[in-house]
């Protein structure tokens, strides 16, 4: 699988088992609807488990800009692969959303408030404000890349100053996920933590294009906000690890 | 122990947690009545964590046709041995769930609702439609059975270019686990994800066969969904695995 | 740390926690008062996980009678450290009830009802039915130890033939935390999964002792079924474990 | 990374996603407003997990005056740097809480209830009772470093006799947030489990200083237990440990 590959298929996965949660917790005569936030949090922590595992050993499982980009400026992934990672983030993401679509439509045809069929698609701020809104998704955006950055790698010591590293298999996608929960849980609560700008502008095309009946507009006024803090989130924790060093 | 064994054994202790949650939850005068879908898709997690845990060293704890046979048309299992494991998972789904109403019967006594019974041993979709019910097994069981092709093993070098497999032990079911917590949080909330046709298709013959009080009828109608879905998921994700390889 | 020390500080801190979150759902004015089943049988579960955690390395952390019998009936205990063990486990749990009862004394003087009370020392059946009470008590039981017997061991080859086996340290208690929170989750709506005699008669002898405000009687005669259900069950996962061998 | 730097960005981001889930739950109109105890307490829970994530390679990731102390006098961390590690606990806590309220001030400010508000940054007991108060923050404390001193570490034998220590990285870090998740849900009814002086005081400085609307005192006269209870109970860790050897 070539990491474009890796990209497309670990992000469409994400997408349809984020996105999946939300459409089971809000959208009408669901199984688990009127679920609480713990569903909608594990949900999308165990969405991005599952979109490691599969895309981790080929691309390393970005799977989000905010990532990419971040990395890319603390200088640990080259800038040359940024714009593949990128097109495949984004392909997945619509991808994700379409099939959460497919499956869940006569859930959307029975539910009536356009918002909250929006929401299955792209986040929407609790309050609107423009400032705290961006401040929510830097805040979020900024765990998850510092996070990334001082993952430490599971190793052993055979001989005296010789580290070898191990890896944990699909194990090893466990912190990740960790870290998405726990924004999830501590950070969504103002803005619904986007944190990835493919996670929530590709979805937000699909539901533009998509004929859902009786859809509201998707949102464009606020659609910049969860694209460009997670963009500084990333920058910034990649600018904190480039000055603490690792 | 045998391979055969090793599969109905896991695969008995599989549905004998994985129904026996939706008995506490859903059935009357229990501990748990009316604890949520996250205590739902907890416990069929950790069901399967648990099946695998016992399971796993002796037959690779397939405890579902639809990843038999999708191991098989990917190329990494022998299809001399899909007749045995279809067997043990079909015996152990049978044996899991006669227990949970062994355990339960006196919950079922008190409760009245048949199709409330019923889903203690086989799922039922919110919104009948054969076509999206059909997508729904599908896309669950994809997600699963890709996850399963793509579960990196833990390993390291000793020697450069000498990779060593560690196996992780009873911690290396957690990955399975979560991928079915996943798509049960996700994918669960149209028609219950049975992704797994012993899972359902052998706990509704129990259905037909015991003596329930004030049962309702077993859902023929519906039972194919949840063995063919499960199966064309189970292919294409094996199919997909042939053309992306490894 | 001694075997015996391990067993009983190990208990003493299961019973702490896992009394403890019964205090903390069910009694008057708590902060987490009224919350779901998952917090039960999360907080039941962390409870075996942190119990593990300090007496793994000194005892193997049984922490409960239906684990050292069964072990012992297994063949892979030796019998003449049963009793010290029993010891321990008995003395742990009835320390940490106690424990509980220091810390929450507030919460139980501003509770009126004394089942609820009593609730936070040892189990009660939602339907009192002594056959199948017994059953449900001797299958949470099975699966916990049958689980036991079959965990393998994490380990790698460094040369042909040559297994080493590897110690994740606290990380190894995981699989029998997931396998309590699975236990509780799907097999504890009936009798409320004591699965363990010291967990249960420990605190029952605490209760009966305690002064405790408006207490009712300590439900002796059900506290046989919380002893024999698990030791029978125990056996049984004994007995399937010397057929089936590993 | 200083050890010094890593304690302040652990307990930062530690306090940022305490502090924020508690917002989150408790605040008026966000996201997750009216959540249950398992979101409060997987939130703190991960919290830990990911700062000793960020910090854990630098400074051991204490992040907590109570286990730095305790490990001080339990003899296995050197006293000569137990103020540098205060400091940084100090303001890392008082840099998180004030991200914290950067983040949610709009739902700060459409939150009647200023005890609700002060809850974002520190403790309060459900029943004040001074000596009651003081027993759940020492045992909930206790738990918390006594299970840090007995942690093992993951290691294999290569040859007879040579223990190899395995770094499991990031994984390593599961174990300590289990346990915080086991004592919040268990223990935190009575006081809401502060068992960190430098999580409870340095917030409750951030809460008098900052201009908040509406805000109701610092709650100055409580403030001493949740400083002194964890201490003691650290020292009853460390004692203990220092008793039982390892």
């Amino acid at each position: 699988m070539t990491p474009f590959i890796a990209e497309i298929l670990g992000t469409a996965i994400l997408i349809l088992l984020g996105g999946g949660v939300v459409a089971n917790v809000n959208l009408n005569k669901t199984i688990g609807q009127g679920s609480d936030w713990i569903v909608i949090t594990t949900g999308w922590a165990l969405a991005v488990f599952a979109g490691v595992v599969v895309a981790g050993p080929y691309s390393g499982a970005h799977l989000n800009p905010a990532v990419t980009i971040g990395l890319a400026v603390g200088g640990i992934f080259p800038w040359a692969d940024v714009p593949t990672y990128l097109a495949g983030e984004f392909i997945g993401a619509m991808l994700g959303s379409s099939l959460v679509y497919l499956m869940y439509k006569n859930h959307f045809d029975v539910t009536e408030d356009g918002a909250t069929k929006r929401a299955v698609f792209c986040t929407a701020p609790a309050i609107p404000d423009t400032f705290r809104n961006l401040i929510s998704e830097i805040l979020g955006t900024f765990v998850l890349v510092i996070c990334v950055f001082y993952f430490a790698e599971a190793s052993f010591e055979i001989e005296a100053g010789t580290t070898t590293k191990v890896g944990l298999g699909a194990i090893g996608a466990i912190p990740v996920a960790f870290i998405v929960w726990a924004i999830g849980l501590s950070l969504g609560g103002t803005t619904g933590y986007a944190i990835n700008p493919a996670r929530d502008l590709g979805p937000r095309i699909v539901h533009a294009l998509l004929p859902i009946k009786g859809k509201t507009d998707s949102g464009w006024g606020y659609a910049w906000i969860p694209v460009v803090g997670p963009l500084i989130g990333g920058l910034v924790a990649a600018v904190l690890f480039l000055i603490l060093g690792k």
